[in-house]
């Protein structure tokens, strides 16, 4: 069989149970990403790893390769293993993908892997053959080239690419490679160099940036990392910022700077990781609240902070990598998807966007748990948002040995034989706890009696002995061990302090007290909630029970319609990036979002004082 | 009376006989300004100077003021003189406007004060009132004064333009001045600033490089300064620069960043002239031949200098100065006119567009006299193109006493009394000698018999007795004197070598070899030519019969069909920058354009060795 047949297939990818239609003769490994199922191709797809194997149910492929016979056993092919970047669909066909054999290895977009949405990037690629100039034909190279591309790369050509255009065309074998990006041509280079074309998703955090690559070819994630915001020097909320920005004439510059320089950090790193080169980067999608937003833009914050809180530009804007000091390619777009309102930011947009909070049809509350607390509330027909100054704890920062949710970092606490149980991200020594960590250990000890509504530790009478061998101190001082020196990294204890306990009750009062707000706002009860979706950096892990008993969300809400979803607004960057209709959506999100003003409403310091007990 | 009738009123304006119709209650100034006939405003139209009298010659116009009491004697009021910038048009009206009224005081682009056009320029300027934010409208400052501008304005932010929004809008009386160029907003002032828009149209030549700056709202002429290229260093003419870019890892970025070099000092000097900020220049057209268009852009030449001679980019292109570096509004759009060829430039379409070439109904030749000599050919049908390379000689470079059309240059020579007269612009002590010096020299001392048609001097014998003493030296020394010391700023004489007349003859035989395969290419014959235009920055004045005599044209062609029009592409620069309806047409040129390659016509060589004799 040959895969010169054209007709559409359709194929079917389990568990997750998507489908796409491709030409016949497309491999399983695009099929898959085209329908939203990201497959490792750690060798590029060229047959040489084995680590895409997918096991083919049902359907018509082509046949069983020589690289496939290298790469899987005689029982792997007799129960139907193939590998993905190998197997061309030649019909109607479904295809089981192993968890081991997926890309996507940040739980925290996990998202993306249960999201549908169409792979359409606004970056653009094509190769053609440019014809020779000659004494009959004296066209300028520009328009030979225009002459060899068609109607969809009719645009103006940038400066940067005019330049490389001369040689391009006339490198051996005359094929040349044309990307196009936010309606312009952005680069040309021999289609014999080895390129691609890549985006980064960057989610800009008071405390975190996180920034995820993708191939924008095939849609397929490859990289990401994560840093800490450097503007923390500062102080720790968007508050502190601002009066940076205001108090001293170079403080603007200042934080614009550390903006650009995070963002460029954690896009190399995840480069590297890659092994891509940032300049073959084309587009950058960026999601932050409303002040990160203005000082990665430039844009002078004082206003947020100052009533009536308006935001200097809420839509969508487009601006060229080399504009900012982006390393990525300098023709790059970078796109800062919109804002709602001075306090509620892109990344709530994100949140809303991947979750497609507004597609329900039962009312539903969706909240990004960041220094900058951002809630969103549907209830079938309006989409209320509003905001609340968290703080940084539940990202670990103000919290004696708090962290991110780094490998090492406990990210779990349970009871088990009267004792706490704590479980760190990639089971290594502990180094740390994140926010997840900190909601159950929080839960578990008042759930034990070592904390009370008030968030003061017990003097230890009353409680298991296990426990009260863990707590020492007084006062401010007094804490709770939770994992002891053997098995930290440090050889020192991991401790919960009841300073930080403070610091936490703190955090969880603003977000409760903007839940309560916003469903009075409503008029909608807690019990009416079908589903409520918990977003941040704070860690991969939620665990329902903990959050209704830590008080972050009433306890009136059904604990099985709590549900953590990662980083959300990561993932709506992610979308964003990948697909020009998400992105459409995204816009469309900012406009119609009704924005309720909690900093001036009388009721929230009342609502908050309640909000933080633990009761 | 008062201002408020609103109908049309025609204002016709003498001796230009140029019409406009403009709303009644404009001033005269700005009807003028739109008929494209330029008024001096010094005081920038505030009636404090006085000269902008101009004479009513009849029609309704409001009454005479304070201002104009003051500035104007009861001899002139009674002579229907007023001020310009006072006079407020009510009904149809005649006006004459005197030479001393006038702005445009740069003969070079004299194209422009008879050619029709309409003002319409690419930047556009509003000033509107942006809604105070409330908490009741917390709509972001970018949607708040989106809401105050109109539907023209509804187009993408520039970042510059982003950065300065949240101040300006909140700037004392909230009136905010916004500037679109390009379909962007590119800048936000209060529009308490004093500010203004105002754009430069450059002619980038291999010698000699003339900036022209224009105030864009009214479309008055301001300044110009000319400066020659630094780019010489590098050898005079084009090939020389394309070899340095080819054989110095540097050369490319060398000759780049020249020319930008001298196009942001023409600028700065004719901006310190008028008294305006180089960041209120919003807009650069430039023009030149196809090497320097390539080289400012940064564009590699090399292709240009080999066979089949292309280049790289032909359309017009824009791009935002910060990207070139240049020192205007850093958003400002630079618009590279079109070029046709590799050797026939964005210079030859803005002759082509200054001087209407294409309108007529008759044969007419245009002739670019620049170092890279350019000719286009209008046979009432066809419009056929070719490139020559004349050298710098007719700009004054690698003529021993050359220079270009400065005060103080030999501009013109002529024979009284049986000696040499000569004339210098301003009628300054002589400085050295310029382009239509030289025509006028040699043709002068051909008709004396003091230099024969193989272009060598004479010995003497059989010539006056003045001009015998002019004549001194030997061999390749030989030369005459064209002003004696005494008349000299220097203290030294002024002298034409035969080393000079043999680079004239050099560049003068490019030119004619030409002019005469263009004509064969057309099937035409001199005679047959309705008109010769003779553009260039080579001097503003010529002498038709000197051109003839001098052999730059067949002597067929009649004396009063041959006319100087200055620096024409200059004037086709300004052209496109005052409307966008003649930018389209320069377009519109470049695309109608044949080129006929005369590089590797076996005929070139020998038309060229008749040429360069003086018969």
């Amino acid at each position: 069989m040959t895969g010169a047949v054209h007709e559409d297939c359709e194929v079917r990818f389990k568990p997750d149970d998507k489908t796409v239609l491709v030409a016949c003769g497309t491999s399983l490994a695009a099929a898959a990403a085209r329908a939203g199922v990201f497959i490792a191709l750690p060798c590029g797809g060229r047959g040489t790893c084995g680590k895409c194997r997918v096991r083919l149910l049902e359907g018509q492929v082509s046949e069983i390769t020589d690289a496939e016979r290298d790469a899987l056993s005689e029982e792997e092919l007799a129960a139907g293993f193939r590998l993905a970047c190998r197997t061309l669909v030649l019909g109607p066909a479904t295809a089981e993908v192993p968890q081991a054999s997926r890309a996507l290895d940040r739980k925290e977009i996990s998202l993306l892997q249960t999201r549908r949405f169409q792979l359409e990037p606004a970056v653009r690629n094509c190769v053609v053959k440019v014809d020779q100039a000659s004494l009959e034909d004296q066209r300028s190279d520009l328009d030979r080239l225009r002459a060899a591309l068609g109607q969809e790369f009719a645009l103006p050509c940038s400066l940067w690419a005019l330049r490389r255009l001369p040689a391009a065309i006339r490198a051996s074998g005359r094929a040349t490679r044309v990307t196009a990006s936010n309606s312009r041509i952005v680069h040309v280079t021999p289609a014999s160099e080895p390129d691609g074309v890549y985006g980064a998703a960057v989610d800009l955090g008071t405390t975190t940036v996180v920034g995820y690559l993708f191939d924008l070819e095939e849609g397929r994630y490859l990289a990401s990392a994560a840093s800490y915001n450097p503007q923390v020097r500062h102080g720790a909320d968007v508050i502190s910022r601002i009066n940076h920005a205001i108090s001293n004439s170079h403080g603007l510059g200042e934080l614009h700077e550390e903006a650009v320089g995070v963002v460029n950090d954690v896009i190399t790193q995840a480069a590297a990781q890659a092994k891509l080169n940032v300049e073959d980067i084309f587009e950058v999608v960026l999601v932050g609240n409303t002040c990160m937003h203005h000082l990665f833009l430039g844009i002078d914050p004082r206003h947020l902070g100052q009533s009536p809180y308006v935001a200097s530009v809420r839509e969508l804007v487009n601006v060229e990598a080399r504009d900012l000091g982006l390393t990525v390619h300098p023709s790059a777009n970078v796109v800062v998807l919109p804002v709602i309102a001075g306090f509620v930011g892109a990344d709530t947009v994100g949140l809303i966007l991947a979750s497609e909070l507004t597609d329900r049809d039962y009312s539903a509350l969706a909240i990004d748990i960041g220094t900058n607390g951002e809630v969103a509330l549907w209830n079938g027909q309006d989409l209320l948002v509003a905001s609340c100054a968290a703080g940084p704890a539940f990202e670990g920062a103000q919290i004696k040995q708090g962290t991110r949710a780094i490998p090492g970092a406990i990210e779990r606490v349970e009871v088990r034989d009267g004792d706490l149980l704590v479980h760190t991200i990639g089971d290594l020594p502990a180094v740390g706890i994140c926010g997840s960590g900190l909601f159950d250990a929080v839960a578990v000890l008042l759930e034990l009696g070592a904390l009370d509504a008030m968030g003061r530790f017990s003097d230890g009478k009353g409680l298991s002995e296990k426990i009260a061998a863990r707590m020492s101190g007084e006062g401010p001082e007094r804490r709770v061990t939770l994992a002891d020196a053997q098995a930290t990294a440090e050889g020192s204890p991991v401790v919960l302090t009841q300073g930080d306990v403070r610091q936490v009750q703190l955090a969880k009062g603003a977000v409760r007290a903007a839940v309560e707000l916003l469903l009075a706002e409503a008029g909608l009860r807690a019990e009416e909630l079908g589903e409520v979706l918990l977003a941040g950096a704070f860690g991969n892990y939620v665990n329902p029970h903990s959050i209704l008993r830590f008080g972050l969300l009433p306890r009136a809400v059904p604990e099985e319609r709590v549900h953590g979803v990662g980083n959300a607004a990561g993932a709506g960057a992610a979308l964003a990036l990948l697909s020009v209709s998400e992105r459409r959506r995204a816009e469309a999100i900012a406009d119609r979002a009704r924005h309720v003003e909690l900093f001036t409403s009388t009721q929230f310091q009342e609502v908050f004082a309640d909000a933080m007990l633990f009761v």
